[in-house]
Formats: C-alpha cells, structure tokens, sequence
C-alpha cells in the first residue's frame, strides 16, 4: 500500500475527472478519503529517545571470542593447546569463552556515571592432556587483548579448584559417541533378532541409545547406562528392554567398555554371556510388537474442529509499538519498566560450563528506581524414578546441556506473536560459534481483562484499566541425547510494578520400556511405552535491589486464635475467632530456607526496612507463589546428594557476594559428591538483615505421566510461575497512570460518560502476517568465518554435538 | 468501505482510463487490486449449523414471572399476599421467582430424544404477616400455569422446612435501611463535634454507615454493628472510629434500637452514656484529619507513562468468529466443545434465594462425548478479622447478595475484549425484574504462546499448535451494603480437552478505622484507613459425568523410598532412592474431604473406571490446582460454625442428589449455627465408587491487604483458579487435530519447509472500536413493563435494594 502515499493527490486527479466517470454507482469522490486507509505502523522496534549507557552485561562477539582463543593458543601463554579442530580428548584444548560479568559496585558506579568496568572473559581449558587430567577455568582479561591482559585460575566462584576430567562436559573432542558403535559390534546379531535392526552408531541404523546422568559421584569413574531405543520420530518415546552399563573413565577410548548389560529384566555381566544366553535359549526373549511410527510424530491427526480452518484471532498493535529496544545494546523499556538483557555469557549445548543458563534480565528498574540488579535462571533439575537400570539412576542437571546454548530459533506465530520483536544470540563452543537469529522474543500483550475495576455511583468510583503486559520469552531445547524439553521462559512484566516468571515445558517425555508392573512409575502411553515418572525444579537468582542493596527478608504468618472483646454481647458469647498476622524480619541465613508454609496462609517478601511508604510500612515486594510451587520430592538420593541442593525447598535467600554468583554450575552434574557448586555452602550464618541479598527462587512441576503427553507435553498445565510484586513498595496502586483506561461517571440525567483519556485507535490496515520462514541459523568456525550453507553437516552438528547426535540414528565424527 | 464491492468494476475504467492518468507514479493500474481491501468480517455471533435443542436450564421471562406472581396473589391460592410495591416487611409478599432446572434423569432422556421435562419455579414468600413470621420457599408448577398448576412446599433440598423470617434476605419492603436515621438523630451534636457531618439516612448526609453480618445465628435474634464512615467515592476506606449495635429483631420497626455504642474503643450501653461522656468531658477524643477525598477515586493519576497515549494492541479475528452461539438457546460451540448456558435463576441483589449463583454451564462436551454436566459457582465465603466490632465480627457469604444479580454490564474493551459475543442476562426481585444487556462475554483468545512445540531433526518432530482458548466470563460485583468486589468468573475452554476455572477480584476493600496497633489485622492504606485481613473462598459444583454418571474418585500419592536393584554396581551403593505413586479409588463420602498434599505430591481425579484408554488406563479429569489453591483459615468460628463448611478443604466428592443441589442457600449468612442447607450432612458414608458424583472445588485468596489495594485491588494478583484437564481421557493429545499449528520437516537440502495446513488469514480492514457506550440497563416493574429512563429512581434503587443504598449518602425510600 505504499503507492497510496499519493493518494490524496489521487483524489483531487479523480474528483476533477468526475465528469469522466458518470457511473456514480462505482465511484463517488465524496466517499474518496475511505479509499485512504493508510497502512498500520510496522511491528518494528522503536528506538529508545535519547541514546542509552552501554549494557555491562553484553557477550562477547565473534571477533572477540576468536582474538581471545588466539591469544590462548599463543605458545606464550603456556597452555600447551591443540586447535579445536584437531584437538582430541587427550589433548588440552579450549572448551567455552564467554564473558565474566562485572562486579556489581562497579556496574552500578558506572550508571551512576563512573568509569566503564574492565572487561573480562572466562575460558573453560579441557586438560586432557595432562597427566592429571582436569578441566580448569582461566580468568582472561583486561579485554581487549593487550600487553596487560593475563590468564589466571578463576577458582573463587567455586568450591573445588578444579574439575575432575571424568566430570567435564560433553564437547565434540569427546569420542564417547562414537564408541557406542563399537560397543555394541558383537551385539549385532542378537539385536536383529531381538529387536529387528542393529545399533552401529550409522546414520541409517534403525535403532539408536539414549543415555542416563549423573556419569561420576565424585570425578573418580565416568560410567553410564545407555537404554536402546528404536530410531525415527520422538524416538525417546521408543525404548527397547535392553541396556548397557559403559565405563567410559579417562581419557583413552580403547580402554572404555561395558560392564553390565540387563535385557528383559535379566541381568549380564559381559555381551558374551548375554549373546551365550541367547544362543543356548536359556534367556528369557520379550516379544516386543510392532509399532505405528506415526503414534510419535507431530503429523495432524483427528477430525478437523469446526471453523478451525479459518486463522485465529491476532492482536494487533494499529498504533504501533508502546516498547522501545535498543537493539544494540540489549535495552528494553515499556510502560514505566526498564532493564537490559543478558545471553551470550551462556554457553554451547553440552559444551558449556555457563554461570546462569538462557536469557537474563539486569538492571531492572521500575518507574526509575531499581528494583532488581540480576534476575536469572540458575539451573533445572529433572529427576526420574523408574523400575530399569536408566529410569531408576537419572537425575539431570540441564545446565550441563546448556539452556542457554539450546535456545533453538523461535517460531514466529507460534512461539511468540506475530509482530514480536525478535533479537538474536550468539553461543560459542570447542569448535565454533552459532548466531540464533530469533533467540528472544519481545512483545506488548492485551490479557483481554481489566487490572482493576470497579462500578459503583458516587463519582469517581467507576472504571477499568486494560491489563496490558509486556512479555520477554526464550525457549530453551534442553536435553539432546537425553529427551527433549523446550521450556519457554517467560518474563511478564505488568502496569503495576509486578512482574511474572514463568516456565513452561513440552517437548518428548524420557519414555520407560512398558511392564504392567510398572504403575507406579508412570504410565502407559502405547503398545511397550511409558512415560516416566519425574520431579523438574528451576531455580532462579533474584537479586533484589529495592531501592538500594540493603535490603531485608520480611516473613509473614496468619494463625487462628479467640479473642475476647469488652464490646460483645451475651448473644455471640465473650469471644471472637479469627486470625492474626505475625511477622518478622529473618536476620540470618541460617534461617532462611523457606517453604510455603501450609494452605499459603502467609507470605514471603523482600523489603527495605529503611525506606518507608507514606503509611510508615517498609517498601517490599512480595514472592508469590504461582502455578505449581513445588519442591523436589526426592530429598537424600546419591544422584544428587550434594549438587542441587537448592531444590529442596521454594526458595531460600542469602547473603550477596561476587564469589556466590550462581547456585550451580555445568559441572555439577556429574558431582553429586563433591560439586563445584554446592548450595549448602552459602549458609554460613551471615546476616541478611538490610544488607545486600539474593533470593534463589524455584518453579517446577511433579510430571505424573499420561497419554496426553504424547506425542509432547502441553504447556498449558506443565507450567510453573512466581510472581514478585509490590508490596507497600508504593502508596497506592501506581496503575492508576495508565492512559488505557476508562473513568465512568453519571451526568445529571443518570447517563454514564465515559473519559478515555482521548486514547483511539487509528483505523488503519495490518499487514497479514507472513508464511513461515525458518532456518536461519549461522554458524562461525574457529576463525570466525561464517557458515550458512543448511546442508552443512558442520552448521548441524559440530558446533553442538548433542543437537545431533544420537536421536536420529547417526553418530557423527568429532 | 461497502462501496468497495463495485471496485473491480471501477478498476477496469481506471484501466481504460490510463492514458488519461498519465502520471503513473499517482496511479498504477497494475496494482488497483491492492486498493480493494474489504472490511474484515464484523465481529458478530456466528449461529450454529443445524437448529440446536432446546435448553432446559434457560430462566424465566418476564412474562413468565409476572404470570406466576399473579397466580401467586390470586386469592385463590390462599397465600393472603400483598403486591410488592405496596407490602412492608410484616405483610406477606412474594420475594422471588425463578426457574428450577429439571431433575438431571428428565433432561439427559430429552437430549437423548426423550420428552421435554416438565417446567417448574421456586418462589419464595414472606410470611412477614404470620404470627409466627417465616420465609417459606414454595414449588409451582408445571409451567406455564394452568388448572393443573400447583404450589407445594419446597422442602427437600433444605435441612429446615422454613427460614427464620430473623435470618431473611434483605428485600426492598424491609425498613432496616430506613431506620438508621432514626436510630442516630440523638448523635446528630455529638457527631457533628467529633466527625464534622450527620448521619440522617439523607442524600446529602456526609456521613453512612456499613453494617456487619451475619445478623443471627440460630434465627432467634437479628442484631449487627454497623460503622459510619464517610460519605463519597470509596466510601468502604473511609470508616470512622464509630460503633452502633443494632437489635433489629422482628416485623416491628418501631422495637428496633441501638443496644451498644463503641467510640474510640470506648463502650456505651446507650446512646445517652456516650452523650452523655462526650458532654462531662470523660470521652477520650480521637482526633481525625481531613482527608484528600481523590485517594479513594480512580481518577487517574501519577506521571503519563511513555507511549501510553496510543492504544495497545487488540487482538482482532481477521477471518471471523470461530465459535458458534445460539443466542436464544444460550448454547455455545467451539473447537469441539459444546455447551449450554444457565444464568437467569440467579436472583436480584439482596434479594436472592437463588441455588446457584451467577453464571452456570450445563451438559459440557467435548469431542462429543459428556465430560460435564453442570459447572457451577455456589457460595462465596469473606471472612475478616480485627479489633473492632464489625471487623471482628463479620462473616460474609456473597449469595445472600445475589452474585448473579450483582453482575452488571460490563465494559466492552475493558472487561472483555472488543469483539467479544456479549449475552444478556434477567432477574427478578419482589418488586419487579431487571436486564442486563451485557451480562456474559464469550471470546476467542490467543494465548500468545505455543500449546505443544518441539524442535528436533527427525521426520514429522518440529512443529507447534497455536494455544487459542475460549473464554466465557461474568463479572459479579458483589456487596453494596458493605464493600464492593467484583468478581470476574472466567470459564476458559482449551483445544486438548481443558478447562480452566478462575476467580479474581478488583473493587474497593472492607475497609478498618487504623490504630497503630492494628498491624496484626491488616496494613495501613492511608492517614486513619487500614485494608482489613480476610480470607475469600469461593466454591465451585462440578457434576462430572465422564463418558457417563458412572464415576469414581482417584487419589494418586507421591513418596519417596530406596529400592535396591540386582543391576546395580558397587560403584553407586545397592539401592537407589526414588519416588513412586500409589493410587487408590476412594470408595466411601467419609474419606472424600480433601486437602491438596504438601508439596502438592499427588493428584485428585474423577475416573470412569468402566471406561479405558487404548492403553488400559481408567479415562479420567484431573483437578489440577492453579493460582493459589487455599481453604478457610478460620475453623470453629461461631459465625461460620455450620453455614461455610464447603470452606474448610480444597475440595469435597459426594454422591449426587436431586436433594443437595448446592452447597449453600442464600439463608446461610444469617444462620451460622442451624443452616437451611448444612455441607457436612453431605457426608453420609456413601459409596462414591461408579456413581453419579458431584466434585465441589474451592478456590480463594487469603487477602493481607497492602497500600496497592487503593483505590481497587488488582485482579493480576488477586486471582485463583483451578483446571480440569484429561488425564487418560484420549490415547494421545487430542488438540494434535488443530489445523491453525506447523509442522516443519527438512528437505534434502536441510532447508526447512512449513506446512501450515493451507490456513491464511485474509487481508482485510477491521473497524476501530466504538468509543464506550454504558448504561443500558432495562428494568421491568411488576407488570412487566419496560422503564428505560436512566434517572429514574426506581430504576436505579427500586429493584435492588442493595445496590444504591447508603454508601453514597442516601437512604431510598421502599
């Protein structure tokens, strides 16, 4: 519709040609300006007015990642590195480079007006090749590479020095994939039989493994249970009855082998005795049936719905966006709110040791007063429960997989609303870097219902606010190898200062070999599948800055008890029964591992206890419970004896320190016994009475399994939220501002007027949205050269070697 | 845009007339397509395709009523009745009509082809002129009148034959408004001095009152506090230190008196002590500031927000509605749901007897079968706390308000979005009915997000569904006499079979006169004003009849054990530590009061254990807990001893009877202590095992108020909720049969195609939205005829007799 630009001038050309067209009936120049419907402003992202102060908290970009892996690999540093490309797991080489975050005083000098902080990256280095081998964090910086720059061990944020090399994170040096294959060669003619195909770790093999975690208690093994499954859509859904125990220990693949195998609930302590079983007919065979390699995809099936052939309703924004983002440097502000966004610090999927995990919002202010400095996901917990040598020892920790690193390129439409503003990421691995075009996605939404209204008759009683929202999402794939989850993170922010954190989960459930016996880990989903039982729990880091960094944890409890009153009458009896508030400021860590308490009767918050409202009530924000506000269930397991110790509770709040800045780390997972992050540690009695603190906050779901997750669990019920909203932060409802709004009085005849503060929407024309378009991931090599041929079998699988690997029935070479 | 539709017709002259336009860059024919874009279609009801049955649960007309009242007042029937608008309180009159629904046996046979059910109304009498003055609810019918047409006692769905006429609802014909002023003509120097105003019961009074309830406990006494307060805009947080105990026992309006007095917690036994102390100087004065009458209003305030003067986004069906309304039968399609409406038994404010309140959905399908056979709300439970005598003392239950009588129009764009379907709703009080013309919205939302997605490389693995709900909401302003809440009921129906229920609540709180020591009971909000702490529970009937009648309660359970395992290494130790379920049927009514475990480890679900999955599994509805999933605090108070015990769990399963139609009664607020309809006689040992069962479900807040409460509590915070989603109930995920959703395999070029089932949304104008138009309220006086004329009082007051008393400073005359 650009021509119509012209339009007007159009007009004037036809109004003077009217004589010309005498066909009234087709054409009246009176009704001309009609024609004129100019087109609805682009969803595009509109610019912040005045430039803003550059985001501490920005990744590193390609170019600086590549100058800093050169500047490792320099034979003057000493590391003695081999390239990416060519190093093997027994060489030393360098794993992940991400960004170190700035102390927070000077972050907040900064945007007080102080100097910018010096820049500082973290470079994860695989020492495979030392004697001892471990994995070492190095501490790079000042950046950019100078004379002054140093590597030295970035040790202080965690409660080991180091990292036992049979503990590291999955990279494409690691061979482990590669020897399923070879595993698995002499099983070759029983699995044809058993299970009509074989396991070669080929890309057309018709069977495939999936793998269970923790690998290590404490760094001194790295052994795990692969379960076979069958290739082919949603092949986590396929399991077979059959499984090895692989020691996969130290860094020589010759010497890796497996130790156990179970088939049918019989177990082997070597392939030759269970291939012997077989020959000699005295195992026990399980007839497994053919299956409908439909029952798992995502093809449409069921009868059409009524009308469903139409498109659904769309919001549109006729006026244009009511957000700004600065693109550049991560900046978003809506309504009143404004903070920057983190990311790249997250790290490569299996490849990453990353401190927080997926987007992260910093800065957070609220009607220019800061009300949060860091709010990030820390970790997510899967823990299963199960009957067969997987479903019975699995606990994962998807930081290990890397959440961050996982955020697959959204679906516009789908994932996120037409006319969302979608801004890129870039992660950085062992052999690469990828740039996800569509990593986070930032929209303005109508709830369809009022914040607040009201109807009465005196004046000014009468009224609605419209419930709008802002809304800043990534969807995380976790878990490659493993089943896979996309979990929506979801960060809502509302008119009134209030601000939900949300997860949502669907994706391929972690499916069980089905044996009737096996009710009570789950339930059946097909013919010999189940879906197994499991715990998740999230946490989250929220750094409360409510106001300033001193700030006090309040604790509010409601209790029953009779109370007398004078004023009574005989009729009622002498006494009231009701309940009381009592509450108290939590002075110590030690005190502050927190559950809801019973029926919610109270409440949790942060407040500034020297920074009062007009009422004389310290300002706070409470920490309100949401959908599904569990805890893990499983409480003393070795597989997570030490390692997420934050999820035994909803939340608990400690003292802030630089050397406390996560409550996990990638690493964790394979250290149940001795993590490098251990959660316990941070309880050391300190005072968190008006000083800097950290609440640590979960959601997660208790995933009682059921045919209705198949083929993916639906988020509408997997979804688990907190709500962090004001609590006598201000002196009334600041909502109240909003111009969307509508106050309602009588006049002198009864007649209602409304005033709606003059707020119309233009009438203009949206443009439908686009057909899908999709792919656009790009990939870089170590030279950061870029790669955006899809057909690449590097863009698919060497930057991530769990994106690819396994499921489908390939093992690819490192 | 209507003459457009000539358009093609115009552009083929325009074609001929190019030469004459030869400035192309005004107009190129080439793209005269472009300016033919039509009209979206108009966001009206789409009717069903096929004529739809009869809804037997539809209200009365007007006309009906009007014809049952005057068969009533016929002599004939022997009742002595006086015609509404000439009866005071001790004549007798008729107080109610309304529909019964028809047994549930009679109108499953009519659906299944069999006869419509007979039609039966309730009407409720005061027996004010009898010597032993009672409320008497009668039987009449069958309908419409006619020789045959009877009227007979309706006892047996109450645990009493007749209500008290002590513990009656409040009626226009009553006089208890009327004597407030009376009651306080002896303060009139006293409070003139102490609180600046006179409370006269006039229109101009600065000052009212607000009351306390409930007013008996057995029926044998009617006596409440009440508590001046100021006059004007949120008049609820404006109370005074001020305290009168009423005796208003009995027909005699000339016995009724002030027993008590409390000022400043001061107590008086009469109205001459506290002259009396006030003029010897012995009352200890409380000084009262002036206040900022704007604080209470919603009159917009505080600093414009950026970009808040465009209007937000607003979600628009470009193709049309794609749900189904038959406006006459209130029956509703969408997305293979179906369902009828029931609204019009609901009663007039304070003037209800009604058995189900506000909106209620009957014979609920899905996919053609019958999950549900009414959803109901029952009862709304407030209950306060506090020092003085009418915090401390008051137990509301909003049914005696009539929550479907409070639902007022609602406001398009802000209750509901701008193309919502808007349905009206009657009622009928004792002096006449009243229409609501946008009492119920129904709307098509989308979600923003993804109901299912996933992202992995196999064939047939990546796609999404759109999550579009639908929405079918009411919005109840409950209280007028004391506060105001408006209660938004949203019934939101999802494409896998699930169902959301969900209560929030905005409007002015019941306000407290603040004394610093009160912090046990409540927050400061203002100078003298505190927000009183409360618990709300509202109870939901939910008859499920999955498949059939046939239905049983499953309890899953959670917990936690070691295991030891033959397969296992010395590596891990012998056993692992895992949770597992236990389930179990609940057989018996005795078992089935139910709390939510802690750490919600486990699931409640009503099963049809006659009916299985493809998988064996009992197809079921789990009860799926959401936004804070509370009971009542408060247990064994005397003013909720009997009458609120639905409140104490999360929820109760009982056999169904056409006897125990609902939890409560409208008589339950003033008979705490011998209830007409008492919950735990329910509980009776009943088999519950494959039965017609009934799930009642509660949701609720506990209420700490907080400064942000002002002038109206925010309903994004203020909101509860519960799901009923399939569990088992299909063999897979149903909403997989979506057409609006993706599937995206690679090609072999590894590009991604996206097929999206040929589903586009046409390019055409929606229409802005109209400017707010309110007020169209229609009232009907006894003969039924129309009063539209906005300023007349008795449309105003006449026919609801809560709805405009006191708060604004004026006592209507009945």
């Amino acid at each position: 519709m650009a021509y119509l630009a012209g339009l007007a001038g159009l007009a004037a050309v036809l109004l003077a040609a009217r004589a010309f067209f005498s066909n009234g009936a087709l054409y009246d120049p009176a009704r001309a300006p009609e024609t004129s419907i100019p087109d609805c402003q682009p969803p595009t992202a509109i610019a912040p007015e005045k430039p803003v102060q550059a985001n501490v908290w920005l990744g590193l970009t390609v170019e600086e990642v590549v100058d800093i892996r050169e500047w490792l690999l320099d034979p003057a540093q000493g590391f003695n590195l081999t390239r990416g490309e060519k190093a093997k797991i027994n060489d030393n080489f360098v794993e992940v480079i991400e960004a170190i975050p700035p102390p927070k005083a000077d972050a907040l000098a900064f945007y007080k007006g102080g100097p910018k902080p010096a820049r500082f990256a973290r470079a994860v280095l695989s020492f495979g090749g030392h004697a001892e081998p471990t994995v070492q964090n190095m501490r790079v910086g000042p950046l950019p590479i100078s004379k002054s720059t140093k590597a030295v061990p970035h040790t202080e944020i965690y409660h080991r020095p180091v990292v036992p090399h049979n503990s590291r994170t999955m990279t494409v040096q690691d061979s482990l994939f590669n020897m399923f294959g070879q595993l698995t060669k002499d099983l070759e003619r029983v699995s044809q039989s058993l299970f009509g195909g074989v396991m070669r770790g080929l890309p057309n093999d018709t069977l495939t493994v999936a793998g269970s975690g923790p690998w290590s208690f404490d760094g001194s093994f790295r052994r795990l249970w692969i379960q076979w499954k069958r290739t082919g859509p949603g092949s986590w859904l396929n399991p077979l009855p059959f499984f090895q125990y692989i020691d996969a220990s130290g860094t020589d693949p010759s010497l890796w082998k497996t130790t156990k195998l179970v088939y049918n609930r019989q177990v082997f302590s070597s392939t030759a005795d269970f291939v012997q079983a077989f020959d000699n007919g005295t195992l026990e065979i399980e007839h497994i049936p053919d299956i409908d390699p439909a029952w798992t995809t995502r093809v449409r099936k069921g009868d059409p719905r009524d009308l469903d052939d139409k498109a659904g309703p769309r919001a549109v924004s006729f006026a244009g966006h009511r957000f700004r983002v600065d693109t550049d440097q991560r900046y978003v502000s809506w309504m009143g709110w404004d903070f920057y966004l983190g990311f790249d610090r997250d790290m490569a999927c299996a490849d990453l040791s990353n401190l927080s995990s997926g987007l992260s919002l910093w800065n957070i202010n609220f009607l220019n007063e800061r009300v949060i400095y860091e709010l990030a996901p820390q970790e997510a917990m899967a823990q299963y429960s199960g009957d067969d040598p997987r479903q019975a020892t699995t606990a994962w920790l998807d930081r290990y997989f890397g959440m961050g690193a996982c955020v697959h390129e959204m679906l516009p439409g789908y994932d996120c609303p037409h006319g969302a503003v979608f801004l890129p990421a870039t992660v950085h691995s062992s052999s690469g870097s990828m740039t996800n075009p569509r990593a986070i996605c930032i929209f303005e939404q109508d709830t369809g219902r009022a914040l607040s209204r009201h109807r009465g008759y005196a004046k000014g009683e009468t009224g609605a606010i419209k419930d709008y929202v802002l809304v800043v999402r990534s969807v995380s794939t976790v878990g490659k190898y493993v089943s896979r989850r996309p979990l929506p993170f979801d960060y809502t922010f509302m008119l009134d200062g209030s601000l939900e954190v949300r997860v949502s989960a669907s994706g391929y459930l972690q499916g069980g070999y089905w044996y009737p016996e096996h009710d009570q880990h789950g339930t059946r989903l097909y013919m010999r599948s189940m879906g197994t039982l499991h715990d998740h729990v999230i946490n989250f880091k929220v750094d409360f800055d409510l106001v300033n960094e001193r700030n006090s944890l309040l604790e509010k409890k409601t209790q029953v008890r009779d109370v007398p009153h004078e004023w009574l009458d005989d009729d009622w009896g002498p006494s009231t029964r009701q309940q009381f508030i009592s509450q108290r400021i939590i002075k110590n860590e030690s005190e502050a591992r927190l559950r809801y308490p019973q029926n919610f009767q109270g409440a949790y918050a942060i407040v500034n206890t020297d920074e009062k409202n007009a009422w004389g009530v310290p300002r706070g924000y409470q920490i309100i419970p949401g959908m599904s506000p569990i805890h893990n269930t499983v409480v003393g397991s070795k597989r997570l004896l030490k390692n997420a110790n934050w999820a035994k509770d909803n939340m608990a709040v400690t003292r802030r320190h630089e050397t406390e800045p996560s409550s996990s780390s990638a690493w964790n997972q394979h250290l149940p016994g001795a993590p490098p992050v251990d959660f316990d540690l941070f309880f050391d009695g300190e005072s968190i009475e008006q000083e800097d603190i950290v609440a640590w906050v979960n959601v997660g779901t208790h995933h009682l399994t059921q045919a209705e997750d198949v083929p993916n669990t639906r988020m509408n019920t997997a979804s688990s939220s907190f709500v962090l909203s004001p609590l006598n932060f201000h002196d009334s409802d600041v909502s109240l501002a909003s111009a969307n709004a509508v106050l309602l009085n009588q006049d002198a005849h009864g007649r209602w007027v409304a005033d709606e503060n003059g707020v119309k929407e233009p009438r203009c024309v949206p443009k439908p949205p686009a057909a899908l378009d999709y792919g656009h991931d790009v990939a870089y090599d170590l030279n950061g050269k870029e790669i955006r041929d899809p057909a690449s079998p590097w863009l698919r699988a060497e930057v991530f070697p769990y994106a690819n690997h396994m499921p489908e029935g390939g093992v690819r070479m490192a």
